[in-house]
């Protein structure tokens, strides 16, 4: 089973996260490692030979596909990690045992374990993140055609819990819509921008000059500094290509942004369904009965009970993800040194969990949006429910100029009392000698949404615009 | 392996963390649901031989102990705990299918899913906490007697990062145990009072008091209300010691308390060894290196250095476990209904997570303190880094009222400036013509520790009382 | 006005937080500088003519009462603050200048900036749990009289958002003031053991035992070690009971338990009052309207609404203060060296923003619950809402083992479908040929509350019992 | 003074926050107002002689520049917001009470009072925005000349607190360079981007529509709903330009990204100061002393310290940022309905003193960089304090193929037990009977700085290409 052991007490998560199981990671660190001998061989520094053994040793499925099948064993691999703080040290000398002689050297050369733990980390993020804006497009699409349907479905707007002014079911839809298309455009973006980590013991790349500078050799047969500078700007930019992420600009081993970023971005797109979620418990709640989940879950102990499952998992993430992203900020700007002692440590478990729960709430919501359905009666009842004084803002907009506020305060109150919303009005306008209001009209909701259904189709229209997005086509 | 997936990227985590598997939860899940049958029989509601069938087919062990091979595959569990929300849905139907016809009835009988989830999470907490305190025991004794070791050995003090004024090894060691000590003490307060949960469907126990009453009966039959009470009360108080907890003073399904106060206790405890391994951090730098870790940590690529590795991976702890409080204190303040729709979900895997990361800085620190070596030689050379001013507030104290303020500050600065320290306080008091001050005395850091010595022997006295102490003496 | 300049944006404290502003916490400044004073007076240290002088000058209240018009001027000492990093450096400057001459060497005496600081923090937050103590007790009355009087009023107890089985309005009262009151217990223990703070420059009290030792005297004219260390410990007593607090059993400039246990038990205080809060806002929806706040908030644009506005700000209140209390403890955690380099100065702010939310939220929860109004009406309503399935686990309970699961769940869907719930119970009973059953008692939602009114009558019984706590009594 | 009541207690904030105090925040709520009643005008609806009675009744001073003088009194506006929940309430009441009659209609008309809030918490992010972005920028500059200046001055690398390898002063200066310059990109366009906000009461714009469509003339003379969608869209338009704002796609009451990318901009600011003080702090103790602060910060106590002030204080607000930036996600995951009740409420103190943070750690941060002292003795004294070992992983990369891991595990141990290093190489050399390695050469970290100049003159480039980013050039 590839879910992480602790789902049993986090099933937001389960089913949706092997992309970053102990092995996933494995895999990545791995990945990382081949992919830095494989841009030795790109520059000319290390031989085709040494390239090849090592790459087929361990499993090289081509650039920006990593490495399956690699032979390091995942038990005890991270019980060796406690000793040094990190799984790499343990992990090099394993996958040098591995790899023939004259190729061994090549393992790791140059390279810090933040190197390859940063790199593995960004692999598994652009895997993940390509999952969850998977989800995040479908469920755009999803709330487009729930948009799109219920376009003109006048339903009660409600503020502070009360019932407000008329707004459409579908503005509703259209507004989870917005949440989730600015958060999946933000995440792709971050996506695209996730960079390659290498900088070498104390982020000069000092090694990797050495070597491409070949201090053994005699002086007259070395290159410049300045061509050995650009042999090992080559060497990141293969190992960049090598990993499938962005060249960076220079190591990041203590300027975090890449990770507080990424952090951010899953944190908004939880967010986003988090307010899907959160009005989808509300509306289907016993009194409110708008909206119900494809398929709500049972109770064990109460057999009538059609619980909001998705969206009561869904929240769950969102409660705890905004906490998670904080703690990423906290070692960024804790990040001392050219490597911290603790910070650094504090993002690893922290960033995989944060992507655990964009996944499991992206995918949830993906579910959930697909399969919302409406109970047409229940909107109309809701919007019935306060006599027909959800539309008071308009007796006050169109009447207050007529009758006076005092005037439009009378017909509240009379309607409150139990009075005819219609007959009331009627009655205050005859009172004050005022003719031609279309009284019908007045007090229709469906004839006072304002811009509901343009709103609507804007959101559509951009939905329609990024939904040829391509999202994660690559091999997972 | 027992270890949480996800270790490799904990491992301040990995090796600690048996008592809070998914393997450990299943366990406690089912331990409630046995303990359950077991208190309707032993208030007289269910027969014995039901109780034995229960008990028997699923693993029971005897009271506090919990059951053990029970037979549910943990595999699919997690799967199925989606669609409801809850694990314990699945499980109530996989465990009334291992269970024989007649005794089936009474499992889960009366209960919601809640009763049994926040059980078990009381179940795994009393165990975990159980080693944490057992682990900062271990610590605070280890620090007891490296106070007691270095009593008098006087250090420089550091505020702001700047030398202060002379202190003693002892007391920083005192400090440490002060804050360790505080914290273990509150965690076992906590633990004492970790209640069992009972409440029924709606926190009402009305199943448990319909079975009680026995509405089935004719009427003249059925136990009074109140007896029917009793009868309920009774029951929850068998089913609290049956898996080891407190007896709730009332169903908690939404007063949250019992999860927030065991999380500040667990955060606590990570604070204290956190202020610990932050000391330690600081104090092997390669500058300072008063103390060393006993093994530290190697490096993938610098052969020389020797990290210390325990305290980043605590300090890691130390980062993350604040953020992890705050977010059960959200779901507390949230928890609406008498179920909340998504707060709930929100504890379990926090407070799993902060339990694990108690466990893991709690050991960490435990081998820390037993393995801490201080470098005397360090120790005596940074203390006269400042040339003598270390006792600069001395001056003040007692060179101010002689020699004026202006006078000190002539000291001060000479000394910074070259001047050796004795001649040039002794030059400062003959020019005030003042006689008779023992100068040597008073400027031997070694005589101005004021009641760090004191302190120390209060801090192991206080240790010692509570070293007796038996922490978590039950079968794990 | 008082309020703290930044209320516009926070109603939820304003009006409440007098005791946390700034001319609140220079008095609490003020307060401490002249209570060392007079602790020297009290041991024997410094003379009665210094003491009164001082504390004349300074407008000392007597013990416990701190000072009053002291003269310093808050304009600018705030700015002072910045350059130094602390506001005790410029208040210590500004106090000499207004002493006399002969008094003026004693203040300030032997102390550092954190004693100061840490104590006039552990002072303002002495009187203002106070007065959330109050609040939080003023709410548990409240709530226990409308838990009495509404203690046999059946509703729909839900989960999930669904309705789930009958409860009281009571028992909800009745779990409102369960968690008020754990909180204000807390919080109380909490506030008897606030410490003041005394260390000097590094914690080991050395400038007061120096003061305490007199180098200056002639040795034989020194008293022992023993005898001066008994002397400051003396001065620590004096000096706790001058400013009206617990006597530390060790500086704690570096452990800071007294500051996280206070954050934490304020964070639970809001917690206890945003769960009351949450459900008020849920119960007082337009579709549910079973209670209503006292005076709901108006609108600007909507005349008919009626906001639940106490409720409100109530929830952003438990919404903000988690991430405060976590702030908290990463400072305690990260409180390196003997002061730290920065995790100290965040305590500050953070601690103040939380005496002020729980200021605000105790005192709106107490109005709030005061205020509360129960429509009986859509009580009942809502109980019927699911047509009588309300009861459904009932017919679990009673009906399982007569007409067996699938017996129970067609008498749900005939009814879910439209049938009368009684006619489909009675006609299962015929179908399976039981007799007996008290069909009408079975299906009353009244005789389904299981122990709620026990649950309500033992936590009015604690509301009693710490009824008589007096509160803070002290003057403000 | 204008400074927030409060800053006693937060020292890093004094004295930089005019721009969000509550006088800040009452201009800019009266400068929504007042912009809402020019947008009507703009478009047609409000007569000229209405504009201009409001205009300059409230101290209209031009499009972006908002309202001074307005006449409002704050005193008693704070209070009058806590009924209602929000201070737009009273605001508007008013406003109406000083505008003359014929005017007074068009004040607030068809604006709910989120639409003012949202839109004045935009008003003063903006310009503090504008401030922060201007520290950053200097901050930079400051830390390009010192990276230039100390581009090739060779200093020990620090990884988990221990010496690893040679870097630069000028590249640590970079990288500190680089962190700041991306967070400031990132919050230059965040700022752009800052919306207005104008939904009505429910976010579909009704009330406008309602006014442009005319329903009180004769449906002949009114204009089609396209035509009338038109003008509302033309009216939200005029509205943002009118205070300075970007327009936004749709009303985004409970679609809260506005808030949390500004936010998370703002703690990223925070992070990239924080990482530059927490490394300030570290390099000027005691022991290393490599870097002062220009001016540090005294000690009430002792006269020879100097703290890392600015430091301190800019560290203290990075522990506190990140778990504000947690608040208002959470508020927006939680933001329910088409207003919240609470999640809105959470935000704006929230915002405001994340604001203030950002604010006085950047002008921290501005002055601390400008002020910068590097010791370039204590520099070479620490580089050499590992006896040359700082070199090792040199000596593994060039030597390691020569005398094998074995022979340079044996250097690095005799030197440590203090041989010479030069020494020790030569000697292994010789008996590897390998020559011509240019000993001298790969011993002197000068050598072995790898591609530091490089990265040093990258950055210093990319900062040259930001630095004539105008900041906020805008009036206050």
């Amino acid at each position: 089973m590839t879910a992480i052991d602790g789902g049993l007490l986090s099933p937001v998560t389960v089913g949706t996260d092997a992309s970053v199981t102990d092995a996933a990671v494995l895999d990545a660190l791995v990945t990382a490692e081949v992919a830095l001998v494989r841009a030795y061989g790109a520059v000319g520094l290390a031989p085709g030979s040494a390239v090849d053994a090592v790459s087929q040793t361990l499993g090289w499925q081509g650039a920006g596909l990593g490495c399956r099948g690699h032979g390091v064993e995942l038990d005890g691999l991270a019980a060796a990690a406690v000793a040094g703080g990190n799984p790499v040290i343990p992990l090099v000398a394993s996958l040098r045992a591995e790899v023939p002689e004259p190729a061994r050297t090549w393992v790791h050369r140059g390279a810090t374990s933040q190197d390859i733990l940063d790199t593995a980390l960004m692999i598994i993020a652009r895997h993940a993140t390509g999952e969850v804006l998977g989800a995040l497009r479908s469920t755009e699409a999803a709330l487009g055609s729930l948009a799109h349907a219920h376009r003109d479905h006048v339903a009660a707007a409600r503020t502070l819990t009360q019932h407000a002014v008329p707004t459409t079911m579908g503005l509703r839809a259209a507004t989870w819509l917005r949440g989730v298309r600015r958060a999946a455009d933000r995440l792709g973006t971050t996506r695209d921008a996730l960079p390659a980590q290498l900088g070498g013991a104390g982020g000069t790349l000092a090694a990797f000059a050495e070597l491409a500078g070949g201090l053994e050799r005699p002086r007259s047969a070395q290159p410049s500094d300045a061509d050995a500078a650009d042999t090992v700007r080559d060497l990141v930019a293969a190992f960049a290509e090598a990993v499938g992420l962005a060249v960076p600009d220079a190591p990041w081993h203590v300027t975090r942004w890449p990770i507080t970023e990424l952090g951010d971005a899953l944190v908004q797109a939880v967010d986003a369904v988090g307010k899907l979620a959160t009005d989808v418990a509300t509306l289907s709640r016993t009194e409110i009965g708008e909206i119900a989940e494809g398929s709500g879950g049972g109770s064990s102990a109460m057999p009538q009970k059609r619980n909001p499952a998705a969206s009561v998992l869904i929240r769950s993430a969102a409660i705890r993800a905004p906490q998670l992203g904080a703690t990423l900020h906290i070692a960024s700007g804790l990040a001392g040194d050219e490597r911290p002692d603790g910070a650094w440590h504090a993002e690893w478990p922290t960033l995989r969990e944060l992507l655990r729960l964009a996944l499991g709430a992206a995918a949830h919501a993906a579910a959930l949006a697909a399969g919302l359905r409406v109970d047409a009666d229940a909107v109309d009842r809701n919007l019935g429910a306060t006599r027909g004084l959800i539309i008071a803002e308009r007796l006050s907009v169109v009447l207050g100029p007529l009758v006076g506020p005092d005037g439009v305060r009378a017909i509240v109150t009379s309607v409150s009392d139990g009075a005819d919303l219609a007959q009331a009005v009627r009655l205050a306008l005859a009172d004050a000698g005022i003719e031609g209001v279309d009284v019908e009209r007045l007090i229709d909701p469906r004839d006072y949404t304002g811009l509901a259904g343009e709103l609507v189709d804007d959101a559509i229209a951009g939905a329609a615009a990024t939904a040829t997005d391509p999202g994660d086509t690559e091999a997972p």
